[in-house]
């Protein structure tokens, strides 16, 4: 099953080798990690997304929030959340082709971002599905390169 | 000095722990770290933002680049280069203040993804400029929770 925790950290050295060793050493490998800095820069957020037997991750959890350096740990999985990742992706493009690819961008309304000489650059958001079905559309073109954050997650607001 | 690196990676167990340890060891603090799959499901982008030494850097990117994990490790230091990062953040609004923190919004051309009882959340895509612009305007507002995924990179098309 996909997890996704959301695990507020104080920014300090070595907190990500401590977490990261964490999760491997229980055999999890982690689908995607994104780790930024929120408003207070002592303070950042790291996104896991892991696949894995509910009951192991909920040790994990406990694990990782005696850590004395995580202020809070939080598993998405029975609340309402919002969940995005970005990609950027090269796709090699000759201009009689690009017209045809751009399209396909607006219907997902990503963006280009460059364009070379024979490349369009596009940026796209979304949920895991949308990030998912976008790279199968775009797998028979040429992709030169592709690079992508992981999903970070915040909870809905009340409605 | 900030650097961005980008390291393509097996995507196998404990790789992120080895190379997280790598940068902790030196006693370099991550400023960002961002893992996610590639189109090729068995190798993973990691993109690291990391400030600190030329020298030790290179140290660092000669250690990696002995990982057997490791396919390919790319510093983006004197390239032409795309830098993305998204935000997520909910902001606590009232209705009557909808329509400013909306116009801002627009503005930075990003989008608002959820509306809840008392919150707006917003997402944001751009480089470390423009995030921390927007995290800037933002600041005077009610801000609930933000999470950021960290800056990943494509080298430019050439032209």
């Amino acid at each position: 099953m996909r997890h996704t925790i959301s695990v507020l950290v104080e920014n300090k050295f070595g907190v990500l080798a401590r977490i990261s060793g964490l999760f491997s050493a229980r055999g999890y490998n982690i689908d995607s990690l994104a780790v930024g800095a929120t408003e207070d820069p002592k303070v950042s957020r790291m996104t896991i997304v892991v696949g894995g037997d509910e009951s192991v991750l909920e040790q994990v959890t406990k694990q990782l929030n005696k850590l004395p350096e995580i202020i809070k740990v939080k598993d998405f999985l029975n609340v309402d959340y919002i969940e995005r990742d970005l990609i950027l992706v090269k796709i090699k493009a000759s201009k009689n082709i690009r017209p045809e690819i751009m399209q396909m961008a607006s219907i997902f309304r990503a963006k280009v971002v460059d364009v070379g000489q024979d490349t369009l650059t596009i940026e796209m958001t979304g949920d895991e599905d949308k990030i998912r079905a976008f790279i199968e559309l775009i797998k028979p073109y040429n992709i030169q390169e592709l690079a992508r954050t992981g999903s970070i997650a915040l909870e809905r607001g009340g409605k």
